[in-house]
């Protein structure tokens, strides 16, 4: 059994869902909540999923970081948009030495953590994982679940895979999380990329599912085209995503179950979207090596547009309440 | 008195605004209508305007195109989504050495209606008009309603100002319907791109009104980037748009009172877009002299989606069904 002690910094859909597995494993993991700590605190944690339901009964919950025990690893399973609470969440639940385990979609958060905190490994990790909160620490895991991990150093120069990578995927392994180790983190992330850019951005600015962008020709047609900007974006940063991969991720996404994208489903909850993180880093990297996206950039704007409205209109939630 | 006789076909918010003021300034006008034709047959034209109300209670109301005699002057005031129909329509109802004059939007309609019918001037007029159809025969005049005329020559070859520009503006002129003449009938058509393409695109797929997309500065930058490439594409046939022009545009907007543009109350309305005319044309003359226009072209496919959304709905109305 690892003697590795976690910390969950976001527990909801993603950060609930992994804790409680590596709890249930036989793990020791400290959650971090904010709306759901009296609930989490008295009742603990209930996963519905389709590898078997279960329930924590008993979960080390939190509702302020200076509680916290030092942790070996520390999984930063916030929504993006909330990472502007790392500077204030990580420094005190990190043990030196530990390891940073971002759980996150998009690209450039690891060299953002990276800059908040020295002296701990940085991990990046690309969660393919369909899971919804369905109320207070309740998780309903609908499908997947694997990780792709990769360990991130200064201008995401690729490390090959590391010792921190293998401990970190031994213990997820034990609790039945498949990881695939990647050799470089950026080249992952851009690839993940390629799916999230366009099925994200059009899915909320069309109102649309998956099968409608790909039943329509003329957005079908789009979302290929936004594809290939990734590549030419991944390509800017001196990763090459070949024709193939892309060609499968359309195959791929044809022979899906319609699917409401994640960024979708915060619109329709009028949570703030993810639109730096995936859209707006990637853009800059680009720009910063002299490519321009224009189509992606056209989403970008139009998702500004839509973000700011839903959060700044009268009937938005109070989101800065919720983790 | 002028002795040209006008044919109006499509009496809608536009053809029946223009074709009401020529025949109250004295012209002869010949109506053709489809779903209004029992009522205005029977109770003529009414027209409420900021220049003031008045009533045509007769008419010359046509639901046939074969009866309508044949007119010197034959304006095509369809909706563009009907252009399908001009090769029946036309033919019927326009003198030899006769002027079709098209109000329509976009581009590339007049080299349409020049390969329909020869022996025939080509004349198009970009309107300037804020008007609705409120009901059967029934046009509320808003705003504006000057028009700006330009001769098509094959491949748009610029033709100055000819004789029959200069009759058709004194009959407007004549019914106190201001028209500017232009030497370059394709470079006007792209200017009134410059304005229609960013808001009319934007309004429809982001839900918004012109003050709207002003007032956020993502997509503010967004309208100014889709007008620089409405430029580019004006360039890729030979027209020059000065930075100034698109910077006067911008002004003229933000200081516009909130308005809803036309495709935006097409879509509400459930009507077909005008996506063809506005985004097709434009592109693929782009296209053809090998000038990529992305975010136009973003667009585009993004209002083709929801252009056929609308139209294959349950929803939709009978649109072919209406003029």
């Amino acid at each position: 059994m690892s003697e590795r002690t976690y910390a969950i910094l976001g527990t909801g859909a993603l950060g609930g869902f992994y804790g409680a597995r590596l709890q249930k494993a036989g793990l020791e993991v400290h959650f971090l909540l904010k709306s759901d700590y009296p609930e989490v605190s008295q009742n603990g944690l209930v996963v519905e999923s389709k590898d078997g339901d279960f329930t924590l009964p008993q979960v080390h919950a939190y509702s302020d970081v200076a509680k916290m025990p030092r942790c070996d690893v520390v999984v930063v399973a916030l929504k993006t948009t909330q990472n502007h609470l790392l500077p204030q969440l990580l420094p005190p639940v990190i043990k030196e030495n530990g390891v940073v385990l971002v759980l996150q979609n998009g690209l450039g958060v690891e060299e953002e953590v990276a800059q908040i905190i020295s002296g701990v490994s940085v991990i990046g990790g690309l969660c393919f994982l369909c899971s919804n909160k369905v109320g207070p620490g309740y998780i309903r895991h609908l499908d997947y679940g694997h990780i792709t991990l990769g360990e991130y150093d200064s201008n995401y120069h690729p490390t090959g895979t590391t010792d921190k990578m293998r401990q970190i995927a031994e213990d997820f392994n034990s609790a039945n999380i498949p990881m695939e180790l990647v050799e470089d983190l950026l080249l992952g992330r851009w690839k993940k990329l390629v799916w999230n850019i366009p099925y994200n951005g059009l899915s909320v600015i069309l109102n649309a599912t998956t099968d409608e962008l790909m039943a329509d020709i003329y957005t079908r047609k789009l979302v290929e085209q936004l594809m290939y900007e990734v590549a030419d974006g991944a390509k800017s940063t001196g990763r090459i995503i070949p024709d193939s991969f892309i060609q499968t991720m359309l195959d791929y996404t044809v022979k899906m179950r319609p699917y409401r994208t994640s960024m979708k489903i915060d619109y329709d909850e009028r949570r703030p979207l993810e639109v730096e993180a995936i859209f707006g880093n990637p853009l800059r990297k680009a720009q910063a090596a002299g490519v321009n996206l224009p189509q992606i950039s056209c989403v970008y704007q139009q998702l500004k547009f839509l973000d700011a409205r839903i959060n700044f209109s009268p009937l938005a939630k109070e989101n800065f309440q919720k983790m």
